[in-house]
C-alpha cells in the first residue's frame, strides 16, 4: 500500500454530498468525475471542458439533476427503466436477497433459488420454442454467448464450417469485441481493428435511406432479399445464423416494413440457418408484447435480453435458448466451456423477478399494446404536422421523428439538412432545456419512455417536444438554415 | 402474448420456497433448475442427472444449502466475496441508492454521485500511475475494454500495426470472445473457433511443469524470456501489450518465482509495450496489497478489476487506466466508441464504495499481509507433510497443494497420478462432504478464502482439509492407486 496521492482530501468531503438528502455540491462531484471517470462513448476532453450533468434522483418517468432540475426521461435511462424509477418493491426484493445470499456462483453443480425461479419465469413469458436460459450480466455478454453457442451448435451437428454470422449495418449488439463486431456501427469498427472474422453485414431495412420508388411493403421484401444474397455469396454451408434487433434502436429506431421480418424468417428457414433476435431493447414489453419477436411475427432460435429484464436496476442479461439449440447442447455437447462469475447472480435475479411481477400486476404490456402505444402513435402523427418534421412513426413505446429542411408529400422527397449542421444535436439541446431527454441519431429524434407512462404524461411529453421543436425552428431560422 | 406452457403451475408454488424463511423444497427448485437453467461451464446433461446443490444463505466465511448443511466456503464464492457473506452495511448502501436513483447511464455527458466517488476512491487506493477508471459490469468486459483500448492507444500514436497482445497458456481472462481468446484455456479455444486473430500465447511460469533442473529463481527468468522470444518472433513493431494475472487463478494458483514479474516488466519496458495486469482475482487485497501488482513489484499500464471490488454482491468490473494511456486517449482520442449501458451503474458503485470502506475500516488487507497470510502459509507448509501432498504453497490468501502418488524431495521427482484417474475431483468430493469448498484444477487443490477469515478459522479450515485428505487417501488405497 502506498501513500495518498495529492488532492485526495476532496474525497472525504464528498461524503457530505449524499447527506443530508437533496443537497449536492455539483462542482465537487464534477471535479471528481472530470479527474477520474472515463465515460462510455464519450470525447473525454470535450466532456472535461463542459462538466457532466449529475443525475441524483428518479421517480416514475422523471429524473432530477443535482441542481434540482426535473426532467422527463423519455429514453428510460438507456432504453431500460421499463417500470420507471422509484420502485420500492424492487429495492426491497434486492435488500431481502442480499441479506440472505448476496452472491453465489452457478459453476460446479450449484444453483440458487432466484436464478432457478427466474429461469422458469422467463421461459413462462417467452414464446413456446424456449425452455432454457443462459444468464450473463449484460446484453453484450449475451451476444458473445450467441456467437459461441451457434458455432458450438453447428460443430456438434458436424457442420464445422458453419461459423459465419450475418448482421446488418448500423445494428447495435453491444460493445465487447464480438458484440461490436456483430453490430454494424462504423464508428466502432473504425477503432481497434473490428469486426473480427466470420461476421458479415447487409443493409438495414431503412425505407427513407433505401426505399425510394418502392412501396414500404415492396421495400421490406427487397431489404430481406439482401440476406439471401449474402447467404449465397458466402455459401449457405458456411452460414450459422442471422442476428437482428426486431426494431433497430441505437441505429435510430428503424421500424421495418411489416413485410420484412416474415421474409427474413422464410429465408432463414429455407437455408436452415439460426435466427437470433437481439431483444435487449424490444424485450419486456417495449412493443406491447413480452418480446419484439412476437410483434414482428418471427420465431427466433435465440433471443438476447438485458435492460428491461431488471428495468436496469441491477445489471443482468442473458440468452433465451430454443429447444432446437438446447437439445443439441444438452444431449451431444458435454461441457459447454463458457460462462461468467455473475451468471445467475442471485441479487440480479431477485430484482428481475420483482420487475417482471410489476409488469404483470400492472398489466403494463397490455397497456402499451392497447392504450399508450396507439395513443403515442396518434401523438407522433400530430407532431408530423410541425414544419421541421418530415415524418414521424412509432411502434409500441418507441418512436422517432425526422427533422428536415423542407417537407414533402413523400418522405424521399424531403430536403434534408447537411450532416455537418448537426441539427439533431441542436434540437437535443432544446429538448434538454425544456426538461425532456430525447436522443438524436443524426437528424432523427427518438424516444423510448418508461412503459408506465400514462396518456396524460404522453400529452405532457409531446407538449415538451413541440415546444423544443418550435425553439429549434426559431434557432435555425435565425441561422438562415430554413 | 401467448398462453401458458404446460407445467407452469409449478412456479406459483415456488413462492412458498422462500417463505417462511429457511424452509426450501429442494426437489422443486432442482426441478426448475434442471428444466430451464443452462449453467456456466457445465455439462448440462450430467448436471440434470444429478440435480444442482441449492445454496440459500451466507454468513461470514460460511454458506448453507437448502438441506441445512453448513459449508466453509474456502473459494469466496468464485474468488470474489472478499469481505465475506452477510454484510448488512452493503445491503443497506444498495437499498439507499436504489431508493434514490436505481439507474442512470453515463453516456451523453451525464454522471451520478456513486460513480464519480468510486472512480476517485479507486484512484486513491491504486498505484500512483493511475488517475482514471473505465467501468464495466464484469472482468470479461474489462478485458474486452483492454483489447480495444490498447489498440486505440497505439493507433492514436500512429502505430497502426501494434495490435498484437501476448498472453499465456492457461491464463484466464474471461469468457467473452475476446476474453476467452486472451485467455489460454485449451478447452475454451476448442469451442467456437477461438482465439481471434492478433493474440499470441507463451508458456506460463509453472515451475512444476517446466522448471526441472533449474532453481525457482532461474526458472522465473527463463519463463519471462519466453515473452522476449515471442516479441522478437512477432516483430516488436507489432506488439501492443502483454497481459497476465499476477497469480494465475483458474489456471491453478500458479505462484510465479519472485524473479518472474520484474523480468517481465523489464522486457515490456525494453520494447515499450504496454503491461496489462488482470487483477480480477488478485485485486482488493487477496495478496495482502490492494492490487497483486504491488506484491509482485510491477507497474502495469492497465489493470482489469471485478469480483473483489464489490465482493461480488452486485456485478461490477472495469479497468484502471494509467496516465500514460489516459493522457493520449483524452488529448488525442476524440470519441472513444466503447462502453456499456451499465458502465458506472450507481447501485453497483454504491456497493463497491461500502465494500472498500469495510476493507479499510477492518484493516483486512493489512491483516492478510501481516497475520492471516503468513499463518496460512505455515498451515499449508504443515499440510505438505501429508502423504498425499507433493508440495503446497501460498501467497496472501490464495493457496494450493498438489496431490501426488509418491512424494519426493524435489517436486519434479514426485510421481503423479494419471490424468484419467481424476484424483482432484475425488478429493473435491471428500472436501464437500467434510463441509468445505475447495476447487480442483487437475490434481492441484486450491483455495482463496474470504479476507475476513480469522486465524482460528484457518485452523478449522486446514483441519477440514486434512480430514478430507485422509479420506481421499483411504479411498485411493482401497482402489490400489497408492
Amino acid at each position: 500500500m502506498h501513500s495518498l496521492k495529492p488532492g485526495f482530501s476532496a474525497i472525504a468531503n464528498l461524503n457530505q454530498v449524499t447527506e443530508p438528502a437533496q443537497t449536492f455540491d455539483t462542482k465537487a462531484i464534477q471535479a471528481l468525475d472530470t479527474a477520474h471517470y472515463l465515460h462510455p462513448f464519450t470525447d473525454f476532453k470535450d466532456l472535461n471542458q463542459k462538466g457532466a450533468r449529475v443525475m441524483v434522483k428518479g421517480d416514475g418517468i422523471y429524473i432530477w439533476d443535482s441542481e434540482g432540475k426535473k426532467i422527463l426521461d423519455a429514453m428510460s435511462g438507456l432504453w431500460c427503466v421499463n417500470v420507471g424509477y422509484g420502485r420500492n418493491s424492487i429495492s426491497a426484493a434486492v435488500y431481502q436477497q442480499m441479506e440472505t445470499l448476496p452472491f453465489y456462483n452457478s459453476f460446479f453443480n450449484t444453483t440458487n433459488v432466484p436464478a432457478a425461479q427466474l429461469a422458469a419465469k422467463l421461459v413462462e413469458i417467452s414464446p413456446p420454442q424456449f425452455s432454457h436460459v443462459f444468464f450473463t450480466s449484460s446484453g453484450s455478454e449475451g451476444n458473445d454467448t450467441n456467437l459461441r453457442m451457434v458455432r458450438r451448435y453447428w460443430d456438434l451437428l458436424g457442420y464445422k464450417d458453419r461459423h459465419v454470422i450475418i448482421s446488418r449495418h448500423n445494428a447495435y449488439h453491444g460493445s465487447t469485441v464480438a458484440g461490436a463486431s456483430l453490430g454494424g456501427m462504423r464508428a466502432m469498427h473504425a477503432q481497434a481493428g473490428l469486426p473480427i472474422p466470420g461476421i458479415e453485414h447487409i443493409g438495414q431495412p431503412n425505407y427513407l435511406e433505401s426505399g425510394r420508388g418502392m412501396t414500404e411493403a415492396e421495400f421490406g421484401i427487397k431489404a430481406a432479399s439482401w440476406l439471401e444474397d449474402k447467404i449465397l455469396e458466402t455459401g449457405p454451408e458456411k452460414v450459422a445464423a442471422f442476428i437482428g434487433e426486431p426494431i433497430q434502436g441505437a441505429g435510430g429506431v428503424v421500424i421495418p416494413p411489416a413485410t420484412y421480418w416474415p421474409e427474413i424468417q422464410r429465408i432463414c428457414d429455407k437455408y436452415g440457418i439460426l435466427l437470433i433476435a437481439d431483444e435487449v431493447i424490444c424485450g419486456f414489453g417495449r412493443l406491447g408484447t413480452w418480446f419484439g419477436s412476437e410483434r414482428m411475427g418471427i420465431r427466433p432460435d435465440l433471443m438476447t435480453f438485458a435492460k428491461g429484464v431488471t428495468s436496469g436496476y441491477i445489471p443482468l442479461g442473458g440468452v433465451m435458448v430454443s429447444d432446437r439449440v438446447a437439445d443439441i447442447l444438452i444431449e451431444k455437447g458435454g461441457d459447454f466451456n463458457h460462462g461468467f462469475t455473475y451468471s445467475g447472480h442471485p441479487v440480479a435475479c431477485a430484482a428481475a423477478l420483482e420487475n417482471i411481477r410489476i409488469l404483470e400486476q400492472e398489466k403494463l404490456i397490455g397497456q402499451v399494446a392497447n392504450q399508450t402505444g396507439p395513443y403515442l402513435q396518434q401523438a407522433f402523427a400530430q407532431l408530423a404536422s410541425h414544419p421541421l418534421v418530415g415524418f414521424a412513426n412509432s411502434c409500441g413505446l418507441v418512436a422517432g421523428l425526422n427533422l428536415v429542411r423542407q417537407k414533402a408529400e413523400l418522405q424521399h422527397d424531403c430536403v434534408l439538412f447537411g450532416t455537418e449542421q448537426n441539427v439533431g444535436m441542436i434540437c437535443r439541446g432544446y429538448m434538454f432545456s425544456q426538461g425532456i431527454i430525447m436522443r438524436a441519431v443524426g437528424d432523427r429524434m427518438i424516444i423510448a419512455p418508461p412503459l408506465c407512462i400514462s396518456v396524460m404524461q404522453i400529452d405532457e411529453m409531446t407538449g415538451l417536444i413541440r415546444s423544443a421543436l418550435d425553439q429549434t425552428l426559431e434557432d435555425l431560422q435565425a441561422r438562415g438554415w430554413v
